[in-house]
C-alpha cells in the first residue's frame, strides 16, 4: 500500500456541505492501490460504556466509499453522508489490493487497530454544519447557456455613435489592434431575436464603460457608457429587453486596474506624490513615469505596477479602503439602478482576497442568487471556498478536451486525467456553476484551432456541453467564424446570410436546446467514464441517465440503444462514424 | 519514482508570503524518494524571443530547494524565495535517488522536458504579493510566556465578594464540578509580584463575565465582571497595573453558546417561539426543552443545539445579524475599554468562518496587533489563513511530545514525525505564534501525566519552551501542584509556602527567563532534528544557535561544547545522564 499518497483535508473540496444537511466526503489514494474505502462517522460527543469495558466508546457509523473519478496516478473515493446532530468526527478505513489495512486520521495513516477508532482528538472534524459557510450555486446559472459579446465587434446599431476614423463594417477583415468598427448596445438590441433564436440565456458583456481602446479594459469613467457603445438610458433599455426574454446579464469589472486617461491616474501624472490619488496605486517610486517601446502595450523602466507591463492600465490598490469604497459603490451601483445578475471580474487573481470577500459582500446583500465569475487562467482554489466567487473562467478544464480531441498534444488517457484532475479541484457545486469556455477574445476561435474541421468543432461543443458547468458561445462561433489569437478573434460579426454558415447554427440551435432539457441531469449527476481508447481514438461516459459516445478514430462504434437524444449520425442508428452520439 | 505522491497547493502552508516581499514554497515527497529539489520561478509576464528559435521563452530563476522536516512517510523540501514585479509563476523540477526527473506544474507531474517550462498557464502562480492577504505575526506574541489563571481557583483577595456556599481555600482538596472557592481578580491583583518573579508577561483569564457556574463558561451577562471575582473597576485596575509590569491580558470569549441563566436564553424559555430571542439559537422544534439525566452537563431529548450536549449551554446562532451585532459590540467593548490585548476564544471550531472573519476585522479595526488564540484541538488549518485567528491552542503538538516523551504510547521516532506534521500543516509565521498548551483547566496537570516524576516533567517543560510557538504555565504547575482530568486540576493555589515546591518554582524562573533571552532565534529559527534514537532514549536537535539533548535513557550521552546555556547537569558538563542540556 502507498502510504504516502492518501490525502484527505478537512473543510476543502475533500469535505464540505453539499446541502444543508448533506456532506460530501472525498479521498485521494494511488490509483489502482485501494480495493475499498469506508468513512466512520458520527457526532464527536457521544461517548458510551460498554458493560463491562473499561473507558467510553465512540457510536460511530460506518458507510462504504464508492471508488468515482481517476487521474494517471490516483483515484479517489467518495460518500455522501449526514449527521442528526450537526456535527462530525470522522476517519477511514483503507483496505489496499494486497489485503493490508490501515485507518486514516487527524494525526496521519496508522495500522488498522480497532482501539484507534476510539482514540479522543484523533478523528478529521466537520465541527458543525453552517449554512452560512457552504459554497452556494444559485439554480439559474446551472440551466444557462452563456453568449459572449465583445460589443464594438458585434453589431453596428447606431451610426450616430461611432467613434472617430471608424471603419467600414467587414467580417472577412482582420482588424488591427487599434481598430474602430462601429459596434454598440443598440445593435445588440436589434439582434436578440437572434439570441432568443440560439436560445441562450446569459450575455456576457466584455465591458461597457467609458474607456479610449476597442476593448473598454482600460476603464475611464466605470459610472458611465461608453459613448460609441450608447448610453445608460439605452442600457437599461437592453437590460429590461434581456429579462423580458428570460435572458441574465453578466458585465466585466475591471477592478485590477485603471486606464490611464482616468481622472484619477490624470491626478496623479499632474500632482505625482502630492495627487490626492496617489495611494490609490502602487506607485514603486516617484515620479510615476515609463519608457515606451515599439509595442503600444508593452513598456520598460515603469515606475508604478500595471497590468502585466501595459502602461496604459496602472494596477489600483485595493488594499487602499478609498479605493475599495470607490469599486464597491460601482459594483452596487450596476446592480441596484440596472439590475444586472452577474460580475465576471477581469484578472481577478491579481486582486487581493480581503477584497473580494467585501465585494462577494456587497453583491449579495443586494441581489439574491448573483453570480460571480473570476477570470482566473490556474486552478483556483483559494477564490472558490465560498466567500468569493461562484466560479471561474474554466480555461484549465477546456484545455484538456482541446488538447485531447483537437490538436491532441495529450492522448485520450491523459485528457481524461487532467478533466478530472479539474473535477477534483473544487466541490461539486462549485463545478456545477464553472464556465466552460472553449474560445473568448482572449484565445483563438474554436474552429481556428480545429484547423477549420467543422465537424470536430461539433464534437469538441458537444463534447463540452456534456460537462458539468456551463457553456458559452463566442459570438459568432454559431455562424462558423474563425480567427487566431487576439485581435483576429475579435473580427466583425456577419450578420449578411451569405456569410454565415446555416449548418452551423442550426447545429449550435440543436445543442443549446439539448443543453436546457438536460440541465438538471447535466448538472446534478456526476461523470462516470465508461471507455477511453486512445488507440481507436474512443471516449464513452455517462451523466445519470444520459450516455456518450465520441469517435474521433478511423474505425466505426456499434452501439445498441436506439433511443438517440443527440448526434451526429446520418442513417444508421447503431454505428457511430466519426463523430458523437448521445442516447439514453 | 513515487510521483502520486508528490504534493503541493498553491496559496496554502506550501506557498505563502512570509515577509511583504519573501516567498516560502514549500513541496511534499515520499520519504527517502527525493535526492533534489528544484524551483524555477519567475514574473509570469516576462517572455522573450530568442535569436534564431520559434516563439517565446520564459524568463525564470531556478532555486534550489532544502530538505527540512521529514515524518514516517514524506520529506519537504523548501525554499525562500522573491520577484521584484511582485508576482510569480513557478513550477518544480524533481530529480529522484533513482536518477529520474520530473517537472510539476499546476496540471500534475510530467516526465521532464525543457519545453515544458515554456508552457504558457501550466505553472502554479502567486498572482501578486499582496501584503493585506499576508498572514501577519504581532512580534509581542514572539516574546510571550503566557501564564494561564482560572480565576475561581488562584487567590481569594477579598472575601466580600465570595458566592454563596463558598468552601474553605484547600489545595489538597479535590474540587466537586460544582464547588466554589472564593477565587477572584484582587487575589490576581495581590500576586502579580508572584507573576513578575517567575517572569511571565501575558495572563490568559478562563472566562470572567457573569455566570452562575463556577467556570463561567455558561455566560449571563457578556458586559459585567462575575460579582465574585470583582467589578469593572477592579478589572480595569488589574489591567493597569499589568500592563505597568509589561504584561499582556487575554480574556476568554464563549461566543459558541451562551448560558440558559442569559436573559435572552430566559426569555426564550417563556416565550418561546414568540420570543424576540427564538432566532438567536438552533431551536430544531419549539418549545425548546429537554430531560434531565443524572449528569448536571448531559441531557437527552434537547430540541436546541447546545455545546456538546449541555442543556445550560444553548448554542448561539452566529449566522444572524443580531447575534453578530451583539457579539462584536462585546468583542470592541473589552479592547477599547479596557484595552486588553488578546481574545482567546472557546470552543472557536464550532462557530462559523463568516462570523470570526468579522471578529478578526473588529478586533483589528480597534487595536493594533491584537492576537486571537482559537481553541481547536484538531488540525486547524481553515482558520489559520490570515483572516481569522492568529493562532489555536496546540493542544494537538503537545499531545504528540506527552505521548513520546511521557506515556510513551508512541515511539521517539513518531513523536518526531507527529511534530513535523504539524508543523508543516501550517505558515512559519503561524508557527511563531501558536499556544503550545501541555495542561490547562481543560486536560490533567502535567506532572500528573508525569507520574509524579518532576525531573521528566522539567525536561518535556524545556522540550517544549525550545519549539516554534509561545509557551504558557498553568496556573499551579511552577509549585509542581498536581491533579487529574478536570475538576481535579483545578485545585485552589497553594500560597502557603509549605505547600509550595520552591525547587520547581526555581526551575521554572530559569526556563522562563531562558525563553526570553532566546525568544528571538526561537521564533526565526528552524527545527533541525540531527538525531532521533528510540532504542536509546535520546533526541537531538538545534534551533539556530541552540544545539539540545534530551536523553529519557538509561545510558549517558557524551557531548563536547562546554558553552552549556541550560540544563539539569549537576557535575560534568560533558555527559549528560537522564535530563536535558541546552548548548551554543
Amino acid at each position: 500500500m502507498n502510504k504516502d499518497a492518501i490525502f484527505h483535508r478537512p473543510e476543502s473540496e475533500y469535505a464540505y456541505l453539499y446541502t444543508n444537511e448533506k456532506v460530501h466526503i472525498r479521498i485521494q489514494v494511488t490509483r489502482g492501490d485501494i480495493l475499498s474505502a469506508e468513512l466512520v462517522y458520527g457526532d464527536p460527543y457521544i461517548w458510551k460504556k460498554i458493560e463491562g469495558k473499561e473507558g467510553q466508546y465512540w457510536k460511530s457509523n460506518v458507510s462504504k466509499m464508492h471508488k468515482t473519478l481517476f487521474t494517471t496516478t490516483s483515484d479517489y473515493f467518495e460518500v455522501e453522508v449526514t449527521v442528526p446532530t450537526k456535527r462530525m468526527d470522522y476517519l477511514f478505513i483503507l483496505t489496499s489490493v494486497d489485503g493490508k489495512k490501515v485507518i486514516l486520521t487527524d494525526q496521519g495513516v496508522f495500522e488498522y487497530k480497532k482501539k484507534l477508532l476510539n482514540q479522543k482528538y484523533a478523528a478529521f472534524r466537520l465541527p458543525y454544519f453552517h449554512e452560512s459557510d457552504r459554497f452556494k450555486s444559485p439554480e439559474w446559472v446551472k440551466d444557462t447557456v452563456w453568449y459572449q459579446i465583445f460589443p464594438e465587434r458585434f453589431a453596428n446599431g447606431d451610426e450616430s455613435n461611432d467613434p472617430a476614423g471608424v471603419k467600414a463594417w467587414n467580417p472577412k477583415e482582420k482588424p488591427e489592434r487599434q481598430d474602430f468598427y462601429g459596434g454598440d448596445l443598440q445593435g445588440v438590441i436589434d439582434h436578440l431575436d437572434h439570441l432568443t433564436e440560439l436560445g441562450v440565456n446569459g450575455i456576457y458583456f466584455t465591458p461597457l464603460f467609458k474607456a479610449a481602446s476597442n476593448h473598454k479594459y482600460d476603464t475611464e469613467d466605470y459610472l458611465e457608457i461608453d459613448p460609441s457603445f450608447g448610453n445608460k438610458v439605452l442600457f437599461k433599455k437592453l437590460v429590461d429587453a434581456a429579462h423580458d426574454r428570460g435572458i441574465k446579464i453578466m458585465l466585466d469589472a475591471v477592478f485590477n486596474h485603471i486606464g490611464d486617461t482616468s481622472s484619477q491616474w490624470l491626478d496623479v501624472l499632474k500632482h505625482q506624490e502630492a495627487s490626492k490619488f496617489a495611494n490609490w496605486f502602487h506607485v514603486n517610486s516617484w515620479p510615476a513615469t515609463y519608457t515606451p517601446t515599439d509595442d503600444f502595450e508593452n513598456a520598460e523602466n515603469v515606475t508604478y505596477d500595471t497590468f502585466a507591463f501595459t502602461p496604459h492600465m496602472p494596477k489600483l490598490n485595493t488594499s487602499n479602503p478609498e479605493v475599495q469604497d470607490y469599486l464597491l459603490k460601482i459594483t452596487e451601483y450596476w446592480i441596484r439602478e440596472f439590475d444586472i445578475d452577474a460580475w465576471r471580474l477581469d484578472v481577478a487573481d491579481e486582486v487581493d482576497h480581503t477584497f473580494w470577500k467585501k465585494f462577494r459582500m456587497t453583491c449579495d446583500s443586494i441581489k439574491k442568487d448573483f453570480y460571480i465569475l473570476g477570470e482566473v487562467w490556474h486552478s483556483a482554489q483559494p477564490w472558490l471556498v465560498g466567500d468569493e466567487f461562484s466560479a471561474v473562467m474554466n480555461y484549465a478544464y477546456t484545455d484538456a478536451i482541446k488538447d485531447g480531441l483537437i490538436t491532441k498534444k495529450i492522448t485520450l488517457n491523459q485528457m481524461v486525467s487532467n478533466i478530472n484532475t479539474q473535477l477534483t479541484l473544487y466541490r461539486k457545486q462549485t463545478n456545477q456553476l464553472m464556465f466552460n469556455v472553449l474560445d473568448s477574445h482572449d484565445t483563438p476561435r474554436i474552429l481556428t484551432v480545429a484547423k477549420n474541421n467543422k465537424e470536430l468543432m461539433k464534437l469538441v461543443e458537444v463534447f463540452t456541453y456534456l460537462q458539468p458547468g456551463v457553456p458559452c458561445i463566442y459570438y459568432g462561433d454559431e455562424f462558423a467564424m474563425t480567427g487566431d489569437m487576439d485581435p483576429d478573434c475579435r473580427r466583425c460579426m456577419p450578420w449578411s446570410e451569405d456569410l454565415q454558415d446555416a449548418n452551423m447554427f442550426s447545429f449550435f440551435k440543436q445543442l443549446v436546446a439539448f443543453r436546457h432539457n438536460y440541465a438538471q441531469v447535466l448538472s446534478d449527476s456526476s461523470v462516470v467514464w465508461k471507455r477511453v481508447d486512445n488507440r481507436r481514438g474512443i471516449v464513452k461516459f455517462e451523466r445519470g441517465e444520459l450516455k456518450a459516445i465520441f469517435n474521433i478514430g478511423k474505425q466505426p462504434v456499434s452501439f445498441t440503444e436506439d433511443n438517440v437524444v443527440f448526434s451526429n449520425l446520418v442513417e444508421d442508428n447503431s454505428v457511430l462514424q466519426y463523430g458523437f452520439v448521445i442516447y439514453k
